[in-house]
């Protein structure tokens, strides 16, 4: 029997588990974690609107059903594309076939300050560390009797005007302005300063021109600072200076500007291209490994001339095709070509407010962010906490109110 | 004004907040952690029942109401009696009158191999922590290829045949035999062994001999191993070693033998009593500080001639007194004398299966179950989740399912 080793248990690969499952295959899937992770919702775990397992749910609970998927929680720190085996620490896998989907990760472009002193957004402890850092600065800011230093314990700063960065800074603001602001009685709120930067002239890129307009004033409105055409130069933790010499004193750096492909892929002996993803052929393999296939934000795959974005639609789609052309090898029929087909664009900005463009529809407002909520609860159903989550927005949106609010680890 | 200052955030200290709440006071509440946990679910965070943010509710939302009542997060270090002021890392806090409610933590009666390799209960930092250290051993068990090792990979000791440590043997017992068993499809679940170690003759000493007696066999129903009379006297992290000799290969022991009270008392000049405590007067003074008052877990208090149990019914009636005594002497009153008043026990087993002892009233088995889930969640009624715990218990006991089985903290 033949065996297909899929490294990441993310979209991409347990897509391709899933669509592996129902055939006459031995597949074993490898993460270093043992949950799927809901990436889309993190920043809500960032902002306490949803827990950590409201997004994140065991690999071996989705995989239950399916005999012959098999689970291995390790860390892969290498391959041996000669022997095909792959490499972790608790030991060795060999495999057949094998499905590299590691995913992303968070990208500090080198600047070492910045990426000691600003917190990532991209796993469940990064999420979980903003939590934490933002709920104790509040607290700092309640019994500090300096007023500079409170400025500065309630300035907080988002880098990066994607998606992540405008959901990031919509929610921290609904989180600081509606929820904490009735808790702390002796903090004046006016003080608080949520600052968004981005170093293009234009929010959301991929959308187009009037969306990014809308959500511009929609942030505006909630009392978020947009700052366009401007960049990072150096963060020291209390200092943030941005080019051009202009300082904020912040102790809150979130950094929402740049992902890359995870760094299993620096280790390997495979062609990197834009942001450290390896480059495949037409049907998603390493051109010198046929029986290795790349997906996911860990593939470089250019169309239309462009590399594709790093988003999870593409590694779905492309885990179907790894996965048909895994068993079309198999039964000598004829490899796949992959090509991708948009799904449309989506950003939420808070309650009542999101951005969506579909093929030649485009909404904002109420009902964009309506459709967002549908969309997101119905792709969680995979993955079963739909009814919690589905309960806590309710909740939330009829209460103003964010249970999650709790520090851990101190 | 008055100034109360109150040092702890448990069931007592929120107690006397709420309390004092509807008073001319101003009432300020400090606690390390900026959450009440309600404690006596803890044991279901550890088998990953519940969600840490399912028992932990913030100190801010729960106060929000009482504008006269304040919150503090910082750790207390120490007390200036003659001061009166409260010491913590981040300034000084002076009070008029000051509660201590800094409740219990875990004892392991100097027994430091056993501190340092076995897991306590008692916090939510704890709990998380057993929980992430189960699911990676059965990870781990996965992968075993030697018999022994993987034998003492699956081999979980639990100590104290108390509450907690029977509600963790049966918590643990249905997560591996009915949840776990599912997904780990090359695990001999015959291998797993769970066991519950009692240094007495009897599991639940505070109930009736014969519930004891059904609780021990409902336990074996489940596959626990109890033994009666013995007690542990190492534990290198591998190995456990009984008096008289035996021996047990495993690399999870669950501490639930001992609490004291909070290390904090022993910095202060006060008599500490039976397990740390500090010994109060009958009106739960210290008898040189009469402003200051001892509650919970961390009072010593006798009453027909034995100190009380460290439980949360104790702990919340001696806040009423302590609110009311405090009250009494700002307005020249004379004060109450306390007296606690049992309010019965209880203990769940799991799944259908818990014994109840009120008054003249025993029950064991289905019945008994019922009621310790109505009264758990009424009681968690005043901390808001109750939705949401009740929802999972519904989840779980209709489908077996448990869906916060993910590691974090990696």
């Amino acid at each position: 029997m033949k065996h297909v080793v899929i490294v990441g248990a993310g979209f991409g690969g347990i897509r391709v588990a899933k669509v592996l499952a129902r055939s006459d295959i031995k597949v074993t899937v490898i993460d270093k974690r043992n949950y799927h992770l809901f990436q889309p919702l993190l920043y809500q775990v960032s902002t306490a609107g949803l827990s950590v397992d409201d997004i994140a749910y065991p690999v071996r609970a989705i995989l239950s059903n399916f005999p012959n998927v098999h689970f291995h929680m390790d860390e892969v720190i290498n391959v041996d594309f000669a022997k095909q085996c792959v490499i972790g620490n608790m030991g060795s896998v060999d495999y057949d076939y094998l499905v590299l989907a590691p995913g992303g990760m968070t990208n500090y472009f080198g600047m070492e300050s910045v990426a000691k002193h600003s917190y990532g957004l991209k796993n469940l402890d990064e999420a979980v560390s903003i939590r934490n850092h933002v709920l104790r600065k509040f607290e700092e800011a309640a019994f500090e009797e300096n007023p500079d230093r409170q400025k500065a314990l309630l300035t907080f700063v988002i880098v990066g005007g994607g998606p992540t960065g405008v959901e990031s800074a919509g929610a921290l603001s609904e989180l600081i302005y509606h929820v904490m602001a009735k808790e702390y009685h002796n903090i004046d709120f006016t003080q608080v300063r949520i600052v968004l930067i981005e170093a293009s002239d234009k929010l959301l890129a991929a959308m187009p021109q009037d969306l990014g307009e809308a959500t511009r004033d929609i942030l505006s409105e909630k009392n978020i600072e947009v700052r366009l055409n401007v960049q990072v130069a150096d963060y020291n933790g209390e200092q943030l200076t941005l080019t051009g010499g202009e300082t904020i004193q912040t102790h809150t750096v979130i950094w929402a500007a740049g992902v890359r492909a995870a760094d299993l892929l620096d280790k390997l002996p495979v062609r990197q291209g834009h942001l450290c993803r390896a480059v495949v052929n037409e049907y998603l393999q390493l051109p010198e490994h046929p029986e290795v296939f790349v997906i996911g934000d860990a593939s470089h795959f250019e169309q239309n001339g462009r590399p594709l974005p790093m988003i999870a639609p593409v590694a779905i789609q492309q885990a179907d095709v790894a996965a048909t052309n895994i068993l079309n090898r198999i039964n000598g029929k004829p490899l796949q070509r992959f090509v991708f087909k948009s799904v449309g664009n989506m950003a939420t900005i808070g309650r009542n407010a999101a951005v969506v463009h579909i093929g030649n529809i485009k909404l904002k407002g109420f009902f964009a962010w309506l459709l967002w909520s549908v969309i997101h609860i119905w792709r969680l159903i995979d993955f079963r906490n739909r009814t919690v989550v589905f309960m806590k927005w309710i909740w939330d949106y009829l209460f103003y109110e964010r249970a999650v609010r709790i520090i851990t680890r101190q």
